[in-house]
């Protein structure tokens, strides 16, 4: 297995990003925070669907100010993102996040960044520098080196105020942009990266922008927290973020299934079952392994290596627990008896 | 830029795989191949999607007889999928199909496997050995070990004949291990690789799987021919895979669309414009780099990167034409107006 590189591990309220700890998963709200009722309702979603860590928005002073509300409803520490204005920092720390995301392409004087840095000490709140090839400083390239260069400018402020509680991340729309500006900098700075491919996209292109981007770090032992972004619902990046970190075995969280993409030797409707599962299985929490394959072929196989496991044949299926034979079911029988068996294997184990 | 592996280049029909060729897209029908009306319909909408090779079930005798007219029906070349009978291997060539996959774990006599080498010969089909995690030979042990020795020892019975036209996959459903065991694979011999999650599962679990195990190796230079497995509609694996191509920068085909994840500063519906944006342009095959974000934040920079770009305000955006400003135009007129920029300079371009 890999090996992750060694970061400086940062405190974000009860959380603890890097410094070997398993990675966190974060995402963002869509809705308007000055709508405190709205963004709140959001956040409990995404806490429930696994989100450790969710950021929002703070476009004038208004969202500012809803920001203490927000924080006191929530189970999760929360993270302003703060563009422009420095004034919008200071009055988030005064509300009492968690953590603040800088971008240092838009609030560049040095004093007001050396103003945000003694607040933030003061309340024991890290900086997230995040820097984006969208909004790069004025005359920096949109180059790995250039995202690098950004950062570390920045970096180098809070640094010289004795201020090390910094996350980074350097993120693109272009995905070997990023993950080689990513890698550049794991050279420079031993502190937490946050990782991610901006601007991904929607659905599938979307997803797989994200992926190849994080995937391909992770691999190399890089990053302690990461977001997907995908345009849309941000419920769907806490469960692609999950997927991602599953496949690599990094963390595991509730249902995996493994399934075969059906062929002509397929007898079932084996798409239909497939989405059922795991629609059922999508509050569960513990991981549990479970093959849901269309016959014989690799089913044996994967049903042997799988928790619980279905390999389907003409008008039905057999259900098995960790390779043993359990019964054959009719088709219209096998999600039912298939979820059953699941729920009580997890008692089992439990 | 990653460098590609040298492999060796291999004929299937029209088609090249390897030798530095570009890394063809392929795709697998779960119609019944017996009813090759249904198959040829699905062939078809899976060339119009970009699928460049296409491979069939051929689960009996009736299945290998429709082989022959499946594949004077279509524009690309068939291949045809067999497992535990040698002789739907030899009656699949009889029929004219343009590449046979074998899965050494089901069909382990050497004489059987002779026989079809001989006949695959005497047309000039290539055979891919197709190591699949779920069904190896007896006794061989899922690991990346486990899996090239399962390739090795049916390499050697064809090149033992003096067969050399060969393609190899190694997939499992465990992503890990499908990417070590290609990785040692590509030390041991010089054939072109068919890269493959197998049994990824279906929607985001199934692309995150497959987009790791496959990105991560394109990556390296492995990969000559990529099949994206997905539970479901395989037109969605065709789309997926050329997603991550495209992420890579190794092919391009129709619209990359960057889009940013939406925020509270977000005052227009661009999820809705995102759809509405892909669906209209679906059918595009050129190459084109389109923008749209919600806000100037990151939007002004994207926008200048892309051919077309849109960046939201309230009650409307500006379109942009590499990078220069077009017009302003109210919410309801977006897509439209939009989409009407990218014909247009689809056309000044051709």
């Amino acid at each position: 297995m890999m090996e992750r590189s060694s970061t400086r591990a940062v405190r974000v309220g009860e959380l603890i990003i890097g410094g070997g700890r398993p990675i966190i998963v974060q995402s963002m709200t869509n809705t308007d925070t000055r709508n405190a009722e709205a963004t709140v309702a959001q956040i409990e979603k995404l806490e429930q669907a696994g989100c450790e860590l969710v950021r929002v928005a703070v476009p004038d002073m208004e969202a500012a100010s809803r920001l203490g509300e927000i924080r006191r409803r929530i189970g999760i520490p929360l993270v302003a993102d703060i563009h422009y204005n420095h004034r919008l920092a200071l009055k988030a720390l005064e509300e009492g996040v968690d953590k603040l995301r800088l971008n240092p392409g838009n609030i560049t004087k040095r004093e007001y960044i050396e103003e945000i840095v003694s607040a933030a000490r003061n309340r024991g709140v890290p900086i997230r520098v995040g820097v984006n090839a969208g909004s790069l400083p004025p005359k920096t390239k949109p180059t790995p080196e250039g995202l690098v260069e950004a950062a570390l400018r920045e970096i180098e402020i809070l640094e010289n105020k004795n201020f090390y509680d910094i996350v980074v991340s350097l993120k693109a729309s272009d995905v070997p942009l990023m993950i080689e500006a990513y890698r550049l900098f794991a050279r420079e700075r031993d502190y937490p990266l946050h990782l991610g491919v901006t601007e991904a996209g929607a659905g599938e292109a979307g997803i797989v922008k994200s992926v190849i981007g994080t995937g391909t770090l992770l691999q190399e032992g890089l990053g302690d927290t990461i977001r997907v972004s995908l345009t849309g619902d941000p419920v769907r990046e806490v469960r692609v973020a999950y997927e991602i970190l599953q496949a690599l075995k990094l963390r595991r969280r509730g249902a995996e299934i493994v399934s075969c993409p059906t062929c002509g030797r397929t007898l079932i409707d084996l798409e239909k079952i497939v989405n059922e599962v795991k629609q059922r299985l999508e509050r569960m929490k513990n991981p549990i392994k479970i093959a849901l394959m269309g016959c014989p072929v690799n089913g044996l196989g994967e049903a042997g290596r799988a928790d619980v496991g279905l390999v389907g044949s003409r008008g039905g299926g057999t259900l098995y627990i960790r390779g043993q034979m359990v019964k054959r079911v009719p088709e219209d029988r096998i999600v039912d008896e298939l979820v059953e068996l699941v729920l009580n294997y997890e008692k089992t184990r439990s």
